[in-house]
């Protein structure tokens, strides 16, 4: 008898449930496994054994998997101590359990690594899928809970700028999640179809903002068109490398920062004198089932058939990682490739320089080209009569 | 030879296009009409004479305007003058426009109201078409835009409540639209399936708002369930009116207001000491076509056919209106009057106060009756293991 344990770890993707249902229907075709259990609270969880057996439930509740936002089996940010995991041989011994997949970002990825080493001695196979809307996990091309971000950004940024473009006599600006990697905010350039649609400016944490150049921006843009759309990371930093909003407020560890998008609006109401709001969608975002990307969710199952199916074969202390393959005709294809735990977390991977143009008010085509097929899909046309009509005028 | 002029005034909804598309489509079957003009860009385009000829287009085409977000003709704020009103006899002549049809709210209305008793001896019909995300256009039930402004709010809502749930360490206040009616706002009630789902707290601004309140019941709840899932109306007032919200800033006529989550999220990590953050989907909100209401959707067409056919009934100086009928079986079903332009003009409509709880902290089941079927279908289904697994040790 062998059992397969998942935990989830950190802020929740619109497919972590993915991984999960794909772990559950390879353990249902593998023989070697009996049982699924999550893990129900994160890690903390297998000290407490809080397990729940899921492969005991019908083929209709776990497709409900694939659409059910956030984490079924619930995560934590509890930091497992030296005894914790001094403690868990022995817990995974009494449940026989063999093979342990842990769902998670960077941290996640930290504590994969440790438990692998606390438990490979006692014959338990650890193995990582990796997991984040911020795609700053390193080595693999991009991490499942990506293409969904992304394409709720690209498509809600789509949305907001015909609306502002219906009554454009405003600046909006949308902050969008990843307050230390712009993998996100960058999304946001897929939005366009033609020159001209939105978004206007785009300003990722990789590179130094400038409120001067922006706000030169943002007006030469406002003459030029009426409605202007800015996307801006949350995590917006000067050239001293400060948050661009101060701290609300400090309390032990924990900063509080104000709105990046509410701040920039501001800005440019106050020293423009022009009309500003600002957008917040924040974990909207990241709970969208309309907007999750179905290349993501796809990606997602792949993951965590893949981590079980690396566990069986042993392969304990490697996170699964996706390769993009080069094909003939340019179409998208990824394999998967197993990497080392401890080379995964050497660093959190932002996005590159040369994605980003000379002004850091854009990314490039490179970008685009790279990000595209993640989202699952084209944006979707609209009818632009406005447009119509001045071609009906030239 | 009998053309219609349609013009849309105002804000965006999700399913103003929708009405526009009605009226096209009623257009093609009347003999009495040849052409269907946008006016573009609002009730400016009227003196300015930028009109557009719809009925051109192919049905492929202006079947997009079901899914096209925000006015696909443009819209306007400007204020029209005693002198462009005298003027638009004349153009309405010249291009032989017998009939038209203004898109709009409040504001809209009375714009409509107007330019019917400027142009009726000249034997132009002015009928109006209700269109607001606000729902406060009184006398009638609800207003094409509601439904779908109302159902973002609700799965949104719903998602968010789901990732909070998985890691409940926080409490969450999403921020809606509307600042003087709160129908948006108490559309979240709709994201609930069971007892204890997502939202725990509704504000409303119909209903003062009391801070020392507010932090009692999070506090209790927090202590209760870990994460807690806030939803507040962008205009919450105190007990004396004024905006909990200092104004960030003023010019001229113009008052920005700070955002209402930010700054109820900031007094929870303050006066509480609990992790607290905020979401502000804002215009994310009216131009998401993914969480269009196909009810509200299939009324807004509904919307544009009967304006136009009261157009050419003669019935001008009126509004189309929703009447909800009493059905045998209890389910939902509307009819279309029209009501007199003055009669709209009247007032506002804000929420009951029959249907705000005594503490004012949310909306009673009598409102989520009233309120379910515009959004179209239910909230979805989703898997959760937590539940299952509390059920299980029970």
């Amino acid at each position: 008898m062998a059992n397969v344990l998942v935990v989830h770890g950190g802020g929740p993707t619109a497919v972590i449930n993915a991984s999960l249902y794909g772990v559950i229907e390879e353990a249902r075709q593998q023989d070697a496994i009996d049982h699924v259990y999550g893990a129900i609270g994160g890690s903390e969880a297998i000290f407490k054994e809080r397990f729940l057996d899921l492969m005991a439930y019908p083929e209709d509740k776990l497709k409900l998997l694939l659409t059910t936002p956030a984490t079924a089996i619930g995560s934590s940010r509890y930091a497992l101590e030296q005894e914790d995991y001094e403690a868990m041989p022995a817990v995974f011994k009494k449940h026989d359990i063999r093979y342990v997949l842990l769902n998670g970002g960077n941290g996640t990825m930290d504590t994969c690594g440790k438990i692998h080493r606390a438990c490979k001695d006692a014959g338990v196979c650890v193995v990582g899928i990796p997991k984040t809307v911020d795609n700053d996990i390193a080595i693999t091309d991009h991490t499942p809970g990506y293409g969904s971000a992304a394409r709720y950004l690209a498509e809600t940024v789509a949305e907001v700028g015909v609306d502002v473009k219906s009554l454009p006599i405003h600046v909006c600006v949308v902050e969008a999640m990843g307050r230390n990697a712009g993998w996100i905010t960058a999304a946001s350039a897929l939005a366009r179809k033609k020159p001209g649609d939105a978004p206007h400016l785009i300003y990722l944490p990789e590179r130094p903002f400038h409120e001067e150049e922006f706000l030169e921006d943002v007006k030469r843009l406002h003459e030029e068109k009426g409605g202007v759309v800015v996307v801006a990371s949350e995590g917006l930093k000067d050239e001293s490398g400060k948050p661009i909003v101060p701290p609300v407020f400090q309390t032990g560890r924990s900063v509080y920062y104000g709105d990046v998008g509410a701040y920039l609006a501001e800005l440019v109401i106050k020293k423009l004198g022009i009309k500003a709001r600002s957008e917040k969608p924040g974990i909207c975002g990241r709970a969208s089932i309309g907007l999750q990307s179905a290349v993501d969710r796809d990606e997602a199952v792949l993951a965590g058939r893949e981590a079980l199916k690396a566990a069986i074969r042993g392969e304990g202390g490697k996170m699964v990682g996706f390769v993009r393959e080069e094909t003939p005709d340019g179409s998208y294809r990824i394999s998967v490739n197993m990497i080392p735990i401890e080379e995964v977390m050497l660093y959190e991977k932002s996005v590159p320089q040369e994605y980003i143009n000379d002004r850091g008010n854009d990314v490039d085509e490179k970008f685009v080209r790279w990000c595209r097929p993640l989202i699952g899909g084209d944006i979707p046309d609209y009818m632009d009569f406005q447009e119509l009509y001045k071609e009906s005028k030239r």
